[in-house]
This record gives structure tokens, C-alpha cells and sequence, in this order.
């Protein structure tokens, strides 16, 4: 990975995702004619021309849209590619399908990822000869800000491949995680989806609105966790017993919040409530700001993070 | 409030969150006179004079802690208060007994505030002549760096009291929450125990260890919720549609998850392995340097959207 002008990326899909990817990899690329787009929509060069400018902004280098590749065949899309990633559609199908074919045309030593938040690679690789080839590479969206990308192996998927997909994220500056089992949602939604179930409760009892929600969050976990995880935070939290001395101290007042957290389920009545009231409090929400300001933080994060390991 | 002359503010209990209260009015009083503490430890002044200078860094004013005020008497410290915050042990027959006494010698419109993060506002007043006078500011920890005050009234708490607490903290650049309902363990704490739960029985099946966890939450949600929290993000997910956009695209990989998601409880077996975890992967945390990264989270956060505010 070392030497940047051997490398070719192609991308299949170009929604939010894929067009996030795109941006994340034109920004580390040497040049724009390394990536490859591939898309059966129609209009692929009038879409692309038009929406992943919105993935850069005045802070960045300017783009070069007319030098990346667009490919009008699969097979001419990967045949020389190093890395093929696919962002297409949720559909195991599409997907079975999809690798079966690429797995034809590409390189035999070519990085295969999927972007799905759903369907485990074991699923996807059926139809492939290789198995060993397919990983599931998720990101937090949109990739092209947030740092993690979950690694999700099917238990055929070989080591070197995961090895390889961590030693890339990693030279780029992204947190790559290797999660072990296929679990459903894999890591980071699970968790995320658990407090979301409890924070649709807590709203639809009354006990705050939609907004006030959010403005707990980012007065309180959100700075803590995006410095320190939830276990780290509460092993600090223990003192020098760790995260024993915190359940030691308040392990009951943890054990009465599970036992009386909601356990709202969807379409269950509450959605029109907190739909409405998302719409009216938010509106239609600044992203660009958003990511704006996300992108300090990170960065804010990285440069004091990177200060304290000079020290030591 | 706005006279800062004549605010004088009366700290009970010299815990980790009294000694962190005390940092921050220390650092928004014009006089460390205008602070004064109570509590019934031997060696008070001693206590004071080894721990407060902790909450403070490099960064921050020098401090004399010599002219804060040390109560020997409950009577004396409160008489001629505007303000007196309980962070006392956690201890209903304690608090019940403290705010008869409190309110025997408090000034009339003096703000009584407890700190705790379980015992209800409606249950710490019972003893009171009048119970309207009584409000949990139940702070996120450490409550010197951390923006978060839910302020809890019981049903005889006077809108008054919430009125003038929420002022206090706004004009002080804090984050005052209103709760509608003493729900058990306020919702902060609700919120991020639902995660926990989640994240302990997902490193107890072995998906993922608990630094891996710790650090997937740091490079997404965590920095993510830090700017907008899991509503508005979600309602941003979900493109022109908002929230019921979101829900109509993965609703159903959302409640996927909600069925999947573990149920562990305290004293359930999965500790030792956890706790033990925790310990080699941490050992002891470097609480000053995750400080001062939050902090300077939180000042990046707040110049910008003041930026962006002022675009406006």
C-alpha cells in the first residue's frame, strides 16, 4: 500500500455512501484518475458532476471531477483495480450476484469490501469460488469524516485479507476495528440503536422533548465518549478499584435503569409523536455545518491525543 | 444573579463532585470569600487544601483557596446564602434530615440544590415545611468540565425555583435541562446504562474486546453526538423525510437489533471477565489528560456554532 501510484480504487454504487468513499479516497489518492465509479444508473457522469462537490467544502483542496474514471462495464471496472468496494443497494441478491462477477474480472490479489450495514459477507460470498476474499467493511456515516470503519469477517473471509483492509485504514489515519463474529448490526448501530430505543421512550413518556434529548447527549456522553469510551469513562469513574469500584458504588442505581427502561418497538404508536416533533423543533438539519464542526473535533482530538504520546 | 457581589454560595460535602462544584463557581466568582463549604469530615481544611487544587490544571488562574470560607456549623454556613448545593452521601435519611436543617437557617429566597443522581427531589423534601423550595441539579461528572445540569423538581417544586436555577446555569455558559418526571436515574444516566448494557454483553460474547468497544464508540457516535445529538442526527439520516425517513429505510435493521440485543444483569456472572479486561487493557486513566480534551472539545464545539450563529 505503500507506493500510492500502484494503487487503482473502484467504487460500485454511488449513493450517499459510495459518494462519501469517494471523496474520502480523492483526498488521499495521488491522483483523481486512480478511482474508478462504477453505476448502472443512467446519467452517471451528470449525477456524479453534480453531487460529491456537496462532499467537499471551501476547506478543501479544490477537485478535479473530470479526471476520475467512469467505467460502463463491470468487468472493464475492476480489472485492474487493487481495492474494489461496493456501496449498491441492500439486496443479498444484487449483491451474491455482483461478486460472483467481479470475483471473474478482478485481480486475484484484489481487496474486495462491502459497505452493507446488514447482510454478513458469509451471505454475500455464496456464489463466489473464493470465499476467503469477501469482507464486510462498514462505515460510520459518512465515511469521508468519521473514523471508523468495522472490519466483519465471514468465518471463510482469510486473516491476510483483514490484515491488509486494517494496514490501509490505518495509513490513512481511520480506526479500522476487527469484530469477531457476524453479529446482527454488527458493532456501533447496536449500540447506538440501544440508546435510541431508550431515548424514543423517555420522550414519548414526556419526560423531555426530542431536542432537549439531543442537548443531554451532546452536553454529556457525546464530548465524554468522543475522548473516552463508556468503559474507559467508567473505569475512570471507579477510581483505583476501576470499573469494579463503579458497580461496587453504584452498581444498583445501573441495575434499576435496566430494569426500567422502555422497550418500545417499531411500529408500535409512537413514531407520529416523535416524528412530528423532530420536524418541527429541527426542520431540515445543517449537515455541512455539522460536519464542519465534526471535523474540528476530530481533529482537536488527534492533535492532543498525538501531543500526550510525544510526552511519554 | 447578575450582581455577582452579593452571591454567596454554600457547597455541603467535599466529595469528588462537591470539590468540582467548588472549581467551577470558584472559577465564575469574583472572590474565593463568596464560596463557602460545609462538611462534617475531620480535617476539613487539610482535605481542601490537598484535593481542590486537583480540579484545577496549568490552564486555569491560580487559586487561593485560603479565602474560601469553612463552615463549622451547618447554621453558619448557610445563613446568609443565595445559593446552597448538597453533595452530600448518598443517603435519603441523611438528605431528609439535611434540608430541615437547611431550611431553618437558609434566607427565604435562597436556592437549595442536591447533586444526587437517585434519590428524588419529592423524597429529600419531606421533612420540609416547604417543599416547593427543594431541586435536584444533577450534574454530569466532572461537573467543572461537563456542560450537562438536569434539573429535577419534584411535583411541589415551584416553577420559580426551576426558573431562577436555569438562569443561573445559562448565564454561566452551562447546559440547565428541565426534566419533566423523576424518572429513576434522571435520563442521562438512563440513556447511557441502555448503551453500556448493550456494550458489556456484546465484549462478554467475545464480538469485540473492551478497548475495541471503547474505541468504535470514540470514532463515531461518540463525536458524532458530541455535535448533534441521536434525533437530529437520525432525522439527518434521513434525508428531506427527517426521522421518518430514517425509520422508513433501516426501521426494520433497527428493530433487528432491539430483538438481538443482550439482556445481562448486575451480578449476573459476566463481571470478573469485564472487570478484568478493563484492568490490563487501562490500567489506571489519565483523568487530567481526558479533561483537558474534553475541554478543548467543548470550546471547538461551542466557538463554532456561535460562528455559525453569528452568520446568521
Amino acid at each position: 500500500m505503500d507506493n500510492k501510484e500502484d494503487l487503482e480504487i473502484t467504487l460500485i454504487g454511488t449513493g450517499t455512501i459510495g459518494l462519501s468513499f469517494a471523496a474520502f479516497h480523492l483526498s488521499h489518492l495521488s491522483s483523481p484518475s486512480q478511482l474508478t465509479i462504477y453505476d448502472t444508473r443512467p446519467n452517471l457522469s451528470q449525477h456524479i458532476q453534480e453531487t460529491l462537490p456537496k462532499f467537499f467544502n471551501d476547506r478543501d483542496a479544490p477537485l478535479n471531477i473530470t479526471e476520475i474514471n467512469l467505467a460502463t462495464s463491470l468487468e472493464g471496472a475492476v480489472k485492474s483495480a487493487s481495492i474494489i468496494q461496493e456501496s449498491g443497494p441492500e439486496n443479498l441478491d444484487i449483491k451474491r450476484k455482483l461478486w460472483a462477477e467481479v470475483e471473474r474480472h478482478a485481480p486475484k490479489d484484489a481487496l474486495l469490501w462491502s459497505s452493507t450495514s446488514g447482510i454478513p459477507a458469509s451471505q454475500q460470498s455464496q456464489d463466489m469460488m473464493d470465499k476467503a476474499r469477501l469482507l464486510v467493511v462498514h462505515p460510520y456515516n459518512p465515511p469521508h469524516i468519521m473514523p471508523l470503519l468495522e472490519l466483519v469477517p465471514s468465518p471463510s473471509t482469510s486473516d491476510a485479507v483483514i490484515q491488509r483492509t486494517k494496514a490501509f485504514w490505518e495509513a490513512r489515519n481511520r480506526t479500522p476495528i476487527h469484530i469477531k463474529r457476524e453479529t446482527t448490526g454488527f458493532v456501533a448501530n447496536r449500540l447506538a440503536f440501544a440508546l435510541l430505543r431508550e431515548a424514543i421512550h423517555l420522550v414519548s413518556e414526556g419526560v423531555v422533548s426530542v431536542s432537549e434529548l439531543d442537548s443531554i447527549v451532546e452536553n454529556s456522553m457525546g464530548p465524554r465518549w468522543a475522548v473516552a469510551g463508556p468503559f474507559k469513562s467508567y473505569h475512570a469513574g471507579g477510581g483505583p478499584a476501576g470499573l469494579e469500584g463503579f458497580f461496587g458504588n453504584i452498581g444498583q442505581t445501573v441495575q434499576n435503569c435496566w430494569d426500567d427502561a422502555g422497550r418500545v418497538d417499531v411500529g408500535q404508536g409512537w413514531e407520529k409523536g416523535i416524528f412530528d416533533m423532530a420536524r418541527s423543533e429541527y426542520g431540515t438539519v445543517d449537515t455541512e455545518e455539522r460536519d464542519i464542526v465534526t471535523r474540528r473535533v476530530l481533529q482537536v482530538i488527534r492533535e492532543e491525543k498525538e501531543g500526550a504520546g510525544d510526552e511519554k
